[in-house]
């Protein structure tokens, strides 16, 4: 089968072994994936991976190895990782797979990815896509399961003010989604372009030049993937307010803790999420995410989408199978 | 009056100005003071501050400028900082007095220190010291009221493992603290004499070199000062877990944040805490920090005890006047 790889460097294999469900698993045929940061970081070392790429997809279920059959030829989005599921995996028993320690993950750790015409999933991770939601708006379950995330970790109540850096991709969709749930939230960035696109959903944004850098937000969300963003964030943060981080920033560099002690703060690691959340969200259609769709490829030109992928102007690339 | 003081060098000096109460304000004649690794961090620049130095201190209420007498002769501690107190402030309403923009810190910021005669505070920071808790219990309360305040910010379970870095006054205060509290928690250091200062009160104590680096701790308090002591906490938590930062380490160093994501690691800034629930573990005699003691100085000798403090073996040095 095709599939998009990366092994010391990023390729379009045309003979990829298709590979075989195993017990409790399911055969998905992709239809439609998504690039995220994540992959781009990948081709550059991140987590030492090796194999198919990418974790953001639907399709089709076209074989089940398991005798519950219910999800075959339904259309799909899985969760990104699986666990051991040993008894007493407090993590898988909690169906927090992602935090489990001998997790599996899409594309990420020792699990073959969705850039691929099949991939393989355990059911539990299965989730069918309600009919209205069209595969351009499942494709981002993923990314906006991981900002739904944000309120499965922490109470935001109505009265707080929230302020999301960063308008890229991670920016945009966190913020849409905290608006959704009708969260008082403003992003900030510096292309008015992008911030438009979460203006015209309703969201109150402001360009960074705009923004006066006081310690009022209750909320503060890191979504610039930049040490520069994390220490602006810091500094927006009222005390004992909480700064959220988002992105896995590879990239380290110095500074000073003592801020965080001074005023209290709560850095709050925040990863993925899961989709039962995200997934009423889409189907309520309160969030949209066609216009954060850059452009769309076949997979035959994928090596061409991750190179869009790069460019600074460029959103979410999509890949068609 | 004999006061030491700092202004780009460290001082005693013999005629300081004798504060006088403001409206609102009590006049306190110090008794006992100790020094903190704060006022040593001053002297090497720390916050900028110039004045009298210390913010640990007993003492007896000799003059109240207010029609509230109540305290007048009484053995009083102090807690560090005063707020606003507008209408309007939500951290003087909680009485959060140390999270108040505008507030004042005794020998920290803006304000006079204790390691003087006489210091001024208002009345809503003076806490009556128990009868049965001795100056040289009573003259720890403000750094027991920061272990407090760990409790005051988070939940720990009964059934959470708690685990303190640093064996220094810091750690072993905090430690002391916590199991006071019936919290599992065990203190984990490099110097035996100092583990068996927290082992003679019940706390579980472990050698650094013994310790096994797992990511199976619920709670891991941060009191070493040093990065490396960060970065073996972060390495400790487990995910979803809380890293309790508790030194105001005013170096820095590079390091790399993706693993508070990738975890999803709450890590918890923890400064100063409220009197109230200090003063009570005091009057319940579960802690004892007499063992803490390294020495006590004369006022006339506080550069000595100064230099005392310095040395790698002190714990807590204590001045008399």
């Amino acid at each position: 089968m095709k599939a998009v790889v990366f092994d010391e460097e990023l390729k379009l294999v045309d003979n990829y072994k298709k590979p075989v469900p195993q017990k409790g698993e399911a055969l998905v045929k992709v239809t439609l994936a998504g690039i995220c940061n994540t992959d781009y970081e990948i081709t550059k070392g991140y987590m030492g991976y090796k194999g198919i790429l990418g974790h953001e997809a639907v399709g089709i279920v076209e074989e089940i190895n398991d005798e519950d059959k219910s999800l075959l030829g339904k259309r799909v989005v899985a969760e990104i990782s699986y666990g051991c599921k040993e008894p007493g995996c407090p993590y898988c028993a909690q169906k927090l797979y992602r935090h489990c320690p001998e997790r599996h993950t899409l594309g990420i750790w020792r699990k073959d990815g969705v850039f691929a015409e099949y991939f393989t999933m355990p059911l539990e991770t299965l989730f069918e896509v309600p009919d209205n939601v069209t595969d351009e708006q499942a494709v981002f379950v993923e990314p906006l399961a991981a900002a739904c995330e944000i309120t499965e970790q922490l109470h935001i109540k109505p009265f707080e003010k929230v302020i999301v850096l960063g308008d890229g991709k991670l920016g945009l969709i966190t913020a849409l989604t905290l608006n959704a749930q009708n969260i008082n939230v403003t992003l900030v960035g510096k292309h008015q372009n992008k911030l438009d696109i979460a203006k015209a959903q309703g969201v109150d944004v402001m360009l960074l030049q705009d923004l006066k850098v006081e310690k009022i937000y209750d909320v503060v969300v890191e979504a610039t993937g930049s040490i520069s963003g994390f220490e602006t964030a810091l500094a927006l943060t009222k005390p004992r307010g909480t700064l959220v981080l988002k992105s896995t920033v590879a990239a380290s560099k110095e500074f000073n803790l003592a801020p965080i002690v001074i005023d209290e703060i709560t850095v709050l690691g925040s990863r993925c999420g899961q989709f039962g959340g995200a997934l009423r969200l889409l189907k309520s259609e309160k969030v949209d995410f066609s216009p954060l769709i850059s452009a769309t490829y076949n997979v035959d030109n994928a090596i061409e989408a991750f190179e869009k992928n790069k460019e600074k102007e460029t959103l979410k690339v999509l890949i068609k199978f």
